[in-house]
């Protein structure tokens, strides 16, 4: 896993900021917390200053920003008193009691947790797709959706617009960093096990993951979805602004730290071919398109680890359509830390705040 | 992997068998190869003596069988002479020269290669579906289909008796064993460096697999598919003889050593509930239900290696549907070895000659 160092320290002060704001990042000393802080700096997004908060567990831990090591302090509402931007990452529980604080405080709140996302006072915002939602909140805050529906949307956004996607079916090949720190040492810790010839313990993760997958997302009793899939479904609706959309998901935890990827099959309303997608993702935000599988070239989650972009390709003609109907396959690989959590929520601040 | 070892060395001994068969292996010492020769063992098909081939490269390597260990020899007509079953796993090109060979010589050829599946005079056979197909071959061969075709056919078999599948979405998490023995070895070299942080080196694979996703089969130019995606849509529609079944596949190579998942969603064409589909399940001939997800029952690669049934879990309505439509998804799991290639060619031979 990356490191909390900074890696273009200087970004923060190479541009002339006209206005300059107080954030809070809550949930700093997680995964994801620590990857908001990286991208903040990163973006050069104009930081007056940093608040890192966390649960009093973790206070007094040090994170770095902008070459400086910052002290975390405890959630509290006077921690709030001020910030302007507060980012979420510290789970639905913390969310749901701090979130409305520091909204009431003022801050513009972007959620990352399940928390808030299907609220209908609460807009479900991916900037590529919906930044437009965002600017009505009645709440104050707004959720950044699950990590594996965001690169879904925004690899489907052009192809929606161009040929109006009915139907979406999507087989998730998931890294196990979306699980946070400790499952994250846990695969390493089995991995190190598997190739000793040991025995493989379960450590924080749900059961044997090297070598192996698992399918351990909280199960819904009514359907017997995972509630990771349930969210595939409903937020993909909720931003796209479409409830007919039709989602057929399965959500699979693959033994790779980092990078979501995708198997992805759409039925379009109105034709369109392999070559048309590939020009409208070739110019879509936020997309990059690796799609010459001819001469072997496709996104893997090596690849994305690390990337700001969602990678997309093996565009293919659906051969499973049905005669006079429109379909097409294709392959979405995202770092599932960054536009999958901490990068959407800054650049949801970002498009807000800064018009980016 | 699994030793050349016997298992259960006295089980060939411990019928009285009235007819007895002489049987070749061809491509003996690969990972198929060996598999066969445990599968025959393991049930006690009735040998008279057993005939391990290879290429000259791999002749004079010994082979375990019953108890004994068994020289192998260079195929060669000659080394047909009063064989009476041949298994053949050695690839679509030695495959495509000596099973004529083999079948002129009077054995009952089953061939596991992709060389001869899509020839109309050849059956393509997986007994819990179509073994009667098999009791017509005009060229004295019968194919062994694919392996993630196999365990997807025996799973859906009931289904489609039941409800009449008109189309399937497929995505596959496949084994690294499927591509032999120095694919395993590789994928394991990969492993320890990745877990003792080395520079990872590819080895006999197309990429880095540890800790990450490949799709690299041979890519059909025409289609942008891969030749293991085509296999699944054709396969498919001649193993139940229906050309009108719709198939949507996408076939991913997972760091997994053996034991193929499929996540899958069918449509049907008259209603089944997920009740109704576990109850014919749990009565399927080559099929283990594992399938209480409420509990966190539900098949893993790591359950399925080793063992003879196709394991299925995950039934659950597809909320992805059209009002009025009908179809279920479901996770299907097996080992790529044994029921996706050896186990099944075995098979064959046991129902034509044995009527097992």
């Amino acid at each position: 896993m990356r490191s909390g160092l900074t890696r273009r320290p200087t970004a923060v002060y190479t541009r002339a900021m006209t206005r300059r704001f107080k954030v809070a990042v809550v949930g700093a000393t997680g995964l994801v917390g620590r990857e908001m802080l990286r991208t903040l700096e990163e973006r050069a997004f104009p930081v007056s200053e940093i608040v890192p908060l966390a649960s009093p567990r973790s206070a007094g831990m040090l994170v770095r920003f902008a070459g400086a090591d910052v002290e975390v302090q405890p959630v509290s509402e006077a921690a709030f008193e001020g910030v302007e931007v507060a980012l979420f990452s510290a789970g639905a529980g913390p969310s749901r009691e701090w979130c409305p604080v520091a909204a009431k405080a003022g801050a513009l709140v972007v959620d990352n947790s399940s928390a808030w996302r299907m609220d209908p006072d609460v807009p479900l915002c991916v900037p590529e797709v919906n930044l437009d939602a965002a600017r009505t909140r009645p709440k104050g805050i707004i959720a950044n959706p699950n990590c594996s529906t965001i690169q879904l949307v925004v690899a489907l956004k052009p192809l929606h617009d161009a040929a109006k996607i009915t139907r979406i079916f999507v087989a998730t090949y998931q890294a196990v960093s979306g699980a946070g720190a400790g499952a994250v040492a846990s695969l390493e810790a089995q991995q190190r096990q598997l190739a000793a010839g040991q025995p493989i313990e379960r450590g924080a993760l749900p059961g044997i993951l090297a070598g192996n997958l698992l399918m351990s997302w909280k199960v819904d009793p009514a359907t017997l979805y995972q509630e990771e899939e349930l969210k595939m479904i409903y937020e993909t609706r909720k931003i796209f602004g479409d409830d007919t959309i039709r989602v057929s998901p399965t959500t699979v935890r693959v033994p790779v730290v980092n990078g979501h990827s995708e198997a992805v099959t759409i039925e379009t309303e109105r034709a369109i071919s392999p070559e048309q997608a590939r020009a409208l993702l070739a110019l879509a935000p936020g997309v990059e398109l690796m799609d010459d599988f001819a001469q072997g070239i496709y996104p893997q989650p090596r690849d994305a680890s690390g990337k700001d972009a969602v990678l997309v390709g093996r565009i293919r003609d659906d051969l499973g359509r049905a005669p006079g109907a429109h379909g097409l396959s294709l392959w979405i690989v995202g770092d599932n830390l960054r536009k999958g959590a901490a990068l959407n929520a800054v650049q949801i601040a970002e498009g807000l705040l800064l018009g980016r």
